[in-house]
């Protein structure tokens, strides 16, 4: 089988590796599409090298099938769709309060251990989601960012008709956009690069250029002087954060989707005088990922216009070069099995 | 009729006052004692000369009783005893969405109108709650800072057994403390102060002085490792800006009392990490106002402590100069009658 290895300073290997079989309580899955996350970006501009033991095989957004079914597995079958939620929460412990998705001692699979840029992954059963027979497998590889946004919507509690502005309209900030407007948030999204706002347009949704016309102005005429209800900080830059706390209206809801690897200036006083939150979100819970699955296979979200490229796993290289030197495009699908 | 009147520049004057007859809806009390707030320390500090109309009255924080009812009024009569929320929220629109305590145009009374450091005191109606017949007046004049601390705890959905850090044991964080304490939250006060440490141990509180003892190592050993459930930050400074996303554990929630004015660098990484929450609290609502009341009538709190001084009105300008002079002091209140 095939397989990739991340070995540090910007550089994959692609290489031929033993089939194993699935352990006891494992799945082997034959990965159908894997996409590139930023995180994968992250690991291989180096700035995980701590982190991740390499020669890593990276990788945790993808679709595929069960390909053997290991020891005292229940519930799947060779052939099954599925997906893969890449959280080990195994090392929960009580001080979590139930928030295993976020336990301390959490172990992201794909990152603290092999991923699916490979044509076949051995991962713990309880890591899957079946998926519906006759969904489209490059779509279904968007679930795990998909289940990121329907995480931070819910985190945001998102009511009916309550104005929403996405700052930032990447990828994360698209998928958080659609399951806002989903649920029925009239949402606005804040951009800058002009191929991603033309891309929002065409989603339907309204841009504004923050560099050329003032958001908050906007936001104030479109609302009436309400302002947002809720806003989501994608874009992970100060100006963001200088926006977010205006952009709110009273008792305002801002989720911090962004990470943000150093302490930021805030706006604590907007926070005081409007009684704004401020909500944390990290990746997804078991409901996050059921939703993003229904959401996937109802077709209700134009989440095919997000996919901009679709290479086969040998190119990673350039495929990741390709992303660093096009930052136009959204997101790139690897075809595992070519 | 004696009043007092800031005008700029540390300084007050002390006049006589001709006593004039409320207006409509209005009601004219008869002042008991005010209490020194933060806020008129900051007036008398110069730091809100360009919103207050100088020569002014002053003062929030009081208790008093009915001496002359105008016309339209209802449910009040000569002899009630009363405490003021000085809260005009007659500016309210629509897109305060309900939040009138906040509403953008709010005015407050006592900054933006005359306040209670007089003998007699003209307000609406609408900002009265009765009192029961049998209350402590001194006690009373804590009201308004009390509903503060009812308002924060309240926007902390806190519960019971929950484990709350205090940062901060000046006036509204030991009245934060008791709240919580009261409301069934395991609490720990941060604090540098050493008077104010003796005090909040005094009134049977944990508390710690971050300069000498690890302020999260302690949190740890108290909690098995849980860490905060609820952080209150009122301390105003940033070290406590600092240490509260370190001390809220897993899903925390840290309500956001003091006041910054500058924006402050926060490690908005460890909201992201560990899904916290900031939340905003200013002021109060009615309902916090009504709980103060029954907090202050039950005699269930330590409020006797925080009383550190009584003093005659006319005496305001050495008031205000010791309270500079003398940080060790908690509550000061003016005797308006004398």
């Amino acid at each position: 089988m095939l397989a990739t290895f991340y070995q540090g300073k910007r550089s994959f290997i692609v290489s031929q590796k033993q089939n194993e079989s699935p352990g006891k309580s494992e799945v082997r899955i034959k990965v159908a599409y894997t996409g590139v996350c930023g995180t994968d970006m992250h690991i291989f501009h180096g700035m995980m090298d701590q982190r991740v033991n390499m020669p890593m095989t990276i990788g945790h957004e993808m679709s595929g099938t069960v390909d053997q079914v290991g020891a005292d597995v229940v519930g799947f079958t060779e052939g099954d769709k599925v997906v893969v939620r890449p959280l080990d929460d195994r090392g929960a412990r009580p001080a979590d309060k139930g928030n295993n998705h976020i336990c301390r001692d959490l172990k992201f699979i794909g990152i603290d251990s092999p991923g699916s840029m490979q044509q076949y992954w051995n991962v713990p059963a309880f890591t899957l989601h079946k998926l519906p027979a006759d969904i489209d497998m490059k779509l279904a590889a968007l679930c795990e960012p998909l289940a990121v946004a329907c995480h931070d919507v819910r985190r945001a509690h998102l009511q009916k008709d309550e104005v929403v502005v996405v700052l930032g309209g990447g990828p994360i900030g698209l998928l958080v956009a659609m399951v806002a407007r989903h649920y029925g948030g009239k949402v606005f999204i804040s951009e800058i690069n002009q191929s991603r706002i033309e891309l929002a347009e065409k989603m339907g949704f309204s841009v504004v250029n923050p560099l050329k016309t003032d958001l908050v102005s906007v936001i104030d005429k479109e609302t009436d002087g309400f302002m947002a209800d809720v806003v989501f900080e994608v874009a992970g830059a100060q100006p963001a954060l200088d926006v977010m706390t205006e952009v709110a209206g009273i008792r305002g809801r801002i989720v911090m989707v962004a990470i943000h690897g150093q302490p930021k200036p805030i706006n604590l006083f907007k926070f005081f005088w409007k009684e704004l939150q401020l909500i944390g979100a990290r990746v997804y819970e078991r409901a996050d990922y059921e939703e993003a699955i229904d959401l996937i296979n109802s077709n209700h979200l134009p989440l095919t216009k997000l996919i901009t490229d679709v290479q086969p796993l040998s190119r990673i290289q350039q495929v990741f070069e390709s992303i660093d030197s096009n930052p136009e495009g959204m997101k790139v699908l690897l075809n595992c099995q070519e």
